[in-house]
């Protein structure tokens, strides 16, 4: 890291000084762009002025047109956009790795509800929060969509942790832990929308209808009407296993994604997590209706959930996205370990290996990811006039030598540990690998306290 | 790191002091033996002789027991037997990431061939070998089985690397890089094991029969019977498509473990990499015979081979270990990535939660692999008497916070840069995470001029 060079005194006429930005970016190895064009940039630079992307280009290019207030110079770095998480419950931090490998209905039974209702309070949600956002972002993750109870102190966490969040209030049509009369949900979502925090435009909140099979058509109904009132993302889990699909036409006559529509939920601005059993039928209306889908590779081979249909997603034009899904069912928050589960468990899925290329996943972990939350406009790639959200990964390691495509080596190679630098809305939160603004240590040890609650049960 | 501290002066009689060791590992937060009852140790210790475990257990207990030469804290930290990679290829580092997602037809023919024929030589095995090396030892893989041309190259940068190794020259017969004439093939294997290095125990030569549609009966059986006759281990590459499956059954009119068996192949000095397409009857005899096979999740993903029956593999009682196989169709050189595949896959592809349990996966990757390699004796766990390699996570990072279960946190996780310390036959090769032995930089820098020389074809 260093200040500009002061100019040396010189005797021609001094050129007109550029344009002065904060951060001038030098020297990337690459810059990954994940543009439309999937473009790429050797010896690759950026220019960030407030919380904004100036330029994105040529090293020399940009040293020329910009003077910088700080600078830092990339060799050996690989820069691109800050990786987006569709779907997580990122206080769940406080279950991850208890009761692994059993059957999903005694893992839900004897271990996730024991333990929720054992230690689910906003004091958990907040620090659950904020030790997943220090996750998250030491492993490139800027921006990320959640779902949970006491939202707003994750919303909280994720205002003090630095990071970019679309934060979602939990609705079932059963008692919860931060609601326990299902018939005045209503007035839980607007004191959550009433409670959510002010911030510099990284927060957004959004409402979480549970599931089909646990929210009821009424409730379906007044969310999204009150999302579509307010401009908020709906969010919904949406065919995550065979026997939902199977529960829902019993009760309702008509597979989900029918049964959503007949209610008018699905639009742009819904995300729908999972998706995995969902026919060509569903898939056609998914992309007509714009609806964006969190694809959860390593969730939904964990919990044996099945495989979604990705490619027939892709093929069909729907919006997807990546997501980690919690760490109770995963369990870790990285979405370079989900890019090199969705190349390759599709390629094997259907005996093909040209299905899932490391360009397409790669797009789908940034700019894939922010049009699934309606975020697009503003982050996904490194462009002109977007949110500084930027990640550099350290690519002089044995394990990322030689390099032939760099999207190879972010998919199949690369891994969250190697993110060494991020920025978020132009602001460096993660610097040679350690985490400015978050007490990283200190939602350890109030986790850890959590943790010895609910297994001393 | 701290010398032991000076007894104190003390007027009470002095205890006989304890036996002088050359290393105490001391108040690891965990001890993951990977011993046979797979016991683990809070605030546990490790003491070492020259190249050997003296003794596993209790801090208190053998701080007691022992006077060392060099001691180290290991608060925060989880030790536990480095890791076996039963399968790879280790030059292939040079071509990592080079034609990825193709048909594999295209992918051999168009892409790998073309590039092995412009650069696989000596040098190039020597220092893509030492970069491998280099990746594996940081994500704590302490012991590896190899499979190349020029093996001579591979063995001396095993050798000068430190780490434990198996390496096997690849005999084929087809002319190959380091051997144009199949006729003289044997000539090529005996002057292999003529040229084969010296070492303090850490290497071992082996023939690798590439497999069986590459090598006819004849050189199947003598390359095994000199195998038998040096007590060496005998590789092979054994049913990783379905098409080989078909073209053995055409040739030979025996599904490919028949048509080894017959030959005479088959014993507990084989070692047999993929194993993708076996049924039933095949599986009761590879675990009659003994036959170690290597399971490759991540490059059977990759490549679309197909899903190994692994939990037959294992209900059957065959020995198994887990293999990375080579970067070119993975591309990292990571068990710990292996472990959440191999934990995942079967599970998806079964839709049963229960299949491959952490505890499983993880003696896998350890004691698993050294039973594979025949090397169970020395390695692949923590227990008085067998060589001092032996590795140690950080485990006080946001990813691995809290900790219910140490198995559940090794495979889905931790990864390969939570490995800050490691032995190899008692010597300090890794240190809070950067290498000791190896000149990780100068391989790089060799392999880069090599890729250089590919990608200009």
């Amino acid at each position: 890291m260093s200040a500009p060079s002061p100019a040396p005194s010189d005797p021609e006429p001094i050129a007109q000084p550029g344009e002065e930005v904060d951060w001038l970016l030098l020297n990337a190895d690459w810059v990954v762009t994940c543009d439309a064009a999937m473009r790429t940039i050797r010896s690759g630079a950026v220019a960030i002025s407030s919380d904004r992307l100036v330029a994105v280009g040529g090293t020399a290019d940009l040293e020329r047109r910009f003077r910088a207030r700080r600078s830092i110079d990339l060799g050996g770095h690989l820069l691109m956009p800050g990786l987006v998480n569709t779907h997580t419950h990122a206080a769940m931090s406080c279950f991850r790795g208890i009761g692994d490998d059993l059957p999903l209905d005694r893992w839900l039974h004897e271990v996730v509800f024991p333990a929720e209702r054992a230690a689910v309070a906003p004091e958990m949600v907040y620090w659950g929060t904020l030790l997943s956002c220090a996750e998250m972002l030491r492993n490139g993750i800027t921006t990320f969509c959640d779902g949970y109870f006491f939202e707003e102190s994750a919303a909280r966490a994720v205002r003090d942790s630095g990071l970019r969040g679309t934060l979602g209030q939990g609705i079932l049509d059963f008692p919860t832990p931060d609601h326990p009369d299902p018939a005045t949900a209503r007035l839980r979502a607007e004191s959550f929308l009433q409670a959510f925090p002010e911030s510099d435009g990284r927060l957004r909140p959004s409402l979480f209808c549970h599931a089909p099979y646990t929210c009821g058509p009424d409730t379906l109904r007044w969310v999204k009407a009150l999302c579509r009132d307010r401009g908020i993302l709906f969010q919904i889990h949406l065919s995550e296993t065979e026997w939902e699909v199977r529960a829902i036409e019993e009760r309702y006559g008509r597979r989900p994604v029918f049964h959503l529509d007949a209610l008018g939920v699905l639009d742009e601005g819904t995300l729908a997590a999972h998706a995995v059993w969902v026919n060509g039928e569903e898939i056609r209306l998914l992309a007509e209706r714009r609806v964006g889908i969190s694809h959860n590779v390593a969730s939904n081979m964990k919990l044996a959930s099945g495989v979604a249909p990705l490619p027939e997603l892709l093929d069909a034009g729907v919006v997807v996205g990546l997501g980690t899904d919690s760490c109770a069912s995963n369990n870790a928050l990285d979405l370079f370990r989900e890019m090199d589960k969705v190349a390759k468990l599709h390629k094997v899925a259907r005996l093909d290996p040209q299905v899932c290329p490391a360009e397409t996943v790669l797009r789908l972990a940034a700019s894939g990811g922010a049009a699934a939350l309606g975020w697009d406009d503003e982050i996904g790639s490194l462009e002109a006039g977007k949110k500084a959200d930027i990640i550099a990964l350290d690519v002089n390691q044995p394990h990322l030598v030689p390099m032939y495509e760099p999207a190879s080596h972010l998919v199949y190679a690369a891994r969250g540990s190697d993110v060494r630098y991020a920025w978020v809305n132009g602001r460096l939160m993660l610097e040679e690998g350690v985490l400015s603004g978050i007490d990283a240590a200190r939602a350890a040890a109030e986790v850890r306290k959590i943790a010895a609650q609910v297994a001393g049960k």
